[in-house]
């Protein structure tokens, strides 16, 4: 899993805290101030992990004398009832952090299991599975990172990281060619990719120096003339209306890249449950 | 639909036009700077709408001079292929805030249909649909309210606005019935629920200054008797296990309300897509 | 006492260091690098002391080599010439906070010690002390804890936690009995108060579910009235022109709650001084 | 008055704004969203006018579509039943802000006013009244400002933009001489300060290049001495004990300043309200 | 020009504002509030324009009423004497943000200035100038807009957006091909440039998928013999001592690249004033 | 050297990792997660140190468990070859912050080497070395901070903290000495400068209570005979065309202070670099 820079967490983490606890948990004062406690998170069905850093971050933001004992990690697949961590320490903070962070648990969880599923979906094909930006606003890094952790790749991070040169640009340049040879130059850092409509547009971009090329919305028979054609000359990555029901035949075309909006714009959140040990 | 706080918009929007953007979006050199625009947003399926002033927010937060006229508002009913906006204004900026405002209409949206289903699903029963602290990190006030746009209505925002009593704190303070005592008197202008487990906790409850009392997980058997026993005397809601199949079940015990987890701890984002027009 | 946010204290405490600390301490330069202090805080009048956490806060932001031990905690009565805590570690560090840590302690104290005035002016009555929202700007929710450490309950917090209808929303609505019911409608998880101007607005109220009434500038003639005929249907709040001299007569009319602005809404500073001990 | 840097008016006002409307403003749903209201701010008691700034900014920050005339500015003396200014505009936005505008209106006009007393009280003499670092916290800047408003002047803002030099300096650095010195050399663009606790210390720092001594609890006998023997060589200022029935006594000494914690630490709010003008 | 995010320029500018007008602009005041003031900045040296949109942000973010028209713009070469702007407005503002406007434009247009230097250095040679990671900490995105000005060109902004292989990781992959592979599977969307210290290390780059190598320090001779043997196989981009009196050595020999930290870790702020005109 | 607010530092090192790491470093996730590493940073040229504190708040900021051993100390003079510091830690985290925390040493060690080179030029006089409010926006109080490890003083940090009058206030008020007295009245505690053009206003101003005069842009001649006439009546800083050629001789005239704007708003990176010790 790639790392992760920590103040994405706790940028993340303050801010489900302060919309959770606002002004003060108004139950935690009905615990006396010294009660220990000791609990356990519980998974409630198959899933890949994800966001655990976030999770103790959601705790131990709240108090740092909340320990917590991992038995699983991100990327690892759970199954039901199995004890996933072991948290010990002031219980009027454990209850006040509890919702916010099974909420980033079970989000980023269901991230990570749904790109798993993609992910088995085209096992023995030489395609990867890409997410893209259409993300929950505010977690965007928080879920390229949960993608990661069920096996998919990361696309960009946003409009800063790399170009995909789209309808729009290519018709203000005036050509595909000089859409890119213009972002090339201003930007030779960057990978540099181009959305095309049709064979003809591909064709075109091939004698580029784009190193990829996404084939929006292409039957399955056109991908595999663009593969049989270009392959090896360019990047192929085939995007629209993929889900786990048509992934396996995208795949199968032989294109090196399928992004799928799917996996960070939906959210199936995982279930799980924290239960309390009777000291 | 209730007035939200302009700072919550701003906040969720200039998160996200960060996100996205970092340290600038690489493709908009390749716009003319003058150019200007106009574009669609087009529903592609059967929805309600919320989120309306999040994508202004994102358009207008990178460009004052960005026009955006609505034929539809937050909470109404929209089908597949209507026009929904159009926007007028510099292409450069447009085309870097797209992302971001439709990422917003489809997540919120998303938000308010399933809690419309829910609403639909119990229609013509006394029982109201109640949202849950079940939702997605750092976008809690923006999700309930998409809730209200749905026609089901808000709980607590957070811990800090009503108080719900739960089985710890009631194993802490020795009783339910003293429990409530003691956050009635340290919290009078708040709601005081109380979360049961039998019919035997029901009955303590009834006897306290609680407002409502939250059935966990009560078959629909027990359900009824709750309502015919202690209706009147104290607000019945019910929640676990709660979805569209088995909601109108339990909304026809006559339990005055139901909290649902899932319309905001999942997403399954609508789709919208925004059409360039040729001037 | 509640359980006070920690974001809460951190926010009021670097917002405080920061304007007095601004650009850096000049005379801090004076003091040798590694010079280590014992200083004590004395009380110098009868108070109620509030805002511990606060000066622990200002002294350890700064340097978490301050070692602090109360004597005396929030809520207690502490007397002149008492000591009330002992501050170990380097001279630097507790001289810069010096002067943020007492402003939190003597205006916080002042809170609750006002706070507990008009409680034990009350005492033996069933009326009990609310706070409002006329606070010093920045610092409700601390203001809030510290009118807690004084024996008074808060009122609501702000906007957001509790429904107070006034003059205006009546006449929007039409009537009392239309706006509450638009309220309950909106919020079910929120008290209702609706405030009255005389003993009609009070009939109406009763007929609704509206939980409190806010009795605004009743005479003690009628106050009484109020409560003979409806104490037990509706919660009765008296407000308006209470104070040190007026607050038992209101109070021995049965009221339920008398809301006081001049809790927060002054500040009669405690007086502290911080005396060093030569090693 | 001294102009303020708007980015003070700004950070007050949105964390005020934020305390009181939280997740949203829920009574402002009962008023319909396009009425519009005028309405205007009546004092009730003589006082000092301060913080229309940051009352327009509360308004404003909510909805810009607020309109405010004053009829009235900082510094001016008010009288009862005065109209200091009308508002129109959205009535939803204009009752959400209310409180919030009028909690800084009545606690910077109190400082004002509080100044003005003691500006008052040695009028006639040559004496200077100054405001100290005893402050309530977050709000610095604004009561320097409205001390200001009041007539009197400010002395440093923090640690930052001057020098107080102490006993625990002196004892530092060995005598006063030598601390005065350090400091010196390493701020010479700052005032240099020196509090001193006896006439002997007096004489010393009279003999350095300290442009003011802070002479601390210094009966009224020795200030006079004081005076005869340095006045000239060394501005003279007097603290501690400083209230409005002590002040005149000090000021006729002839001592340049007189600082005094109360007008910053003691809050006694002016009263305001705001009155509805029907349409 | 690439267009910039706003959001930097905003950033940039209120901290800039804030560490110098503080608790607010002490001379301010001798100004009074209405006087309008028309003035001009001007060039005293020949350089490249860079940061007028930062110049702006300083004075509109004070006061929107402040107009200001330029009469050359960023990226545009500049004489002594030429007149750049001229402003409009209240006195006080302009006066107040006249340093903080001036040490942008004196900072970027450095950069942008010595990014040019480099660029005619090499004018008619194949080579393209680079900027590096070694800049002026909290300016980074604002340092390689200007170097855009300057004709160069923007390496990775940082860590996050392109994947630069150096000797640790290499060692710890245990060979450039190994550490080219992964870093290829877990980003396949960034730039993948490898650090190489000899012929054999760029040899076996060239076998790999990397994009570009990094020649750290070789000799003239051997860049040439690089360029010799792998030139259009890989790109090549030469750095470690480059300055104004090499670099046109270095890019003769072929390579595709020069990146040099000067550009960015350096500043000889140019000079501009700012005269009044009198009215 | 002068205490620094830990906040600046906090500020101004999260700043610059989030511009360099943004979503995350890429590169980290090819050293394996637990390796440790050591280093030292090694100075290439002769030097002033400043900045060691910025330098371990990037790497400790980033991970706790980085430890960093100081050789040598801000304002100590540094050699070629000279191993300055020693850390050990996670390797990952080591690499990820080392730019930062070098970008920070380079550039603040820069301005602390001018700065000392100036005091060098003038040693032996009675001329002092002043900074000025020229500096790289958004390191005002970190540059600040280097100027005086380098040995030089610092004026004013910005606009709040002290009083230099110049043409612009003169022209408003009607004349220098109005101008001064309106001033002092309204800030009795900040240092009082005004800057002249000539001898008729410099011999205006000695007649005021100003502190310091400000000498801008007078000839070497000039300026002698400013010191002959007024040394000792009032404080002479020349300004204007100061660098390391002129100063000595502007030095030898006997002013008391020479401001200097080239040390902070000029920068030439002093070069470290960072070395890997095998283990």
């Amino acid at each position: 899993m790639p790392d992760i820079h920590q103040q994405t967490i706790h940028d993340n983490v303050s801010r489900a805290l302060a919309e959770d606890i606002g002004s003060g948990d108004c139950t935690a004062s009905l615990i006396p101030e010294n009660t220990q406690m000791t609990t356990r998170v519980i998974a409630r069905e198959n899933a890949i992990l994800a966001g655990t850093e976030w999770f103790n971050a959601a705790f131990q933001t709240l108090n740092s004398k909340i320990d917590i004992r991992w038995f699983a990690g991100d990327g690892d697949e759970i199954k039901p009832d199995q004890e996933l961590c072991r948290l010990t320490g002031p219980a009027r903070s454990i209850l006040s952090a509890e919702r916010t962070g099974l909420n980033f648990l079970q989000s980023l969880s269901a991230t990570a299991t749904l790109a798993g599923a993609f992910v088995t979906a085209v096992s023995g094909t030489s395609a990867k599975i890409l997410d893209t930006r259409k993300t929950i606003p505010g977690l965007r890094v928080a879920q390229k990172y949960a993608v990661s952790c069920g096996g998919a790749l990361n696309h960009r991070v946003g409009l800063f990281d790399a170009i995909l040169i789209k309808e729009n640009h290519i018709s203000a340049a005036g050509s595909i060619t000089k859409a890119i040879q213009m972002a090339a130059e201003l930007y030779p850092q960057l990978l540099l990719e181009v959305e095309v409509e049709n064979m003809a547009e591909l064709a075109e971009a091939v004698t580029t120096n784009a190193q990829r090329a996404l084939l929006d919305n292409f039957p399955i028979e056109l991908l595999r003339q663009a593969v049989n054609r270009y392959s090896g000359r360019i990047e192929l990555e085939a995007s629209g209306g993929v889900n786990l029901q048509t992934v396996r035949a995208i795949a199968e075309t032989g294109v090196d890249y399928i992004s799928v909006g799917e996996i960070t714009k939906n959210i199936k959140a995982i279930d799980f449950s924290m239960r309390f040990i009777q000291d």
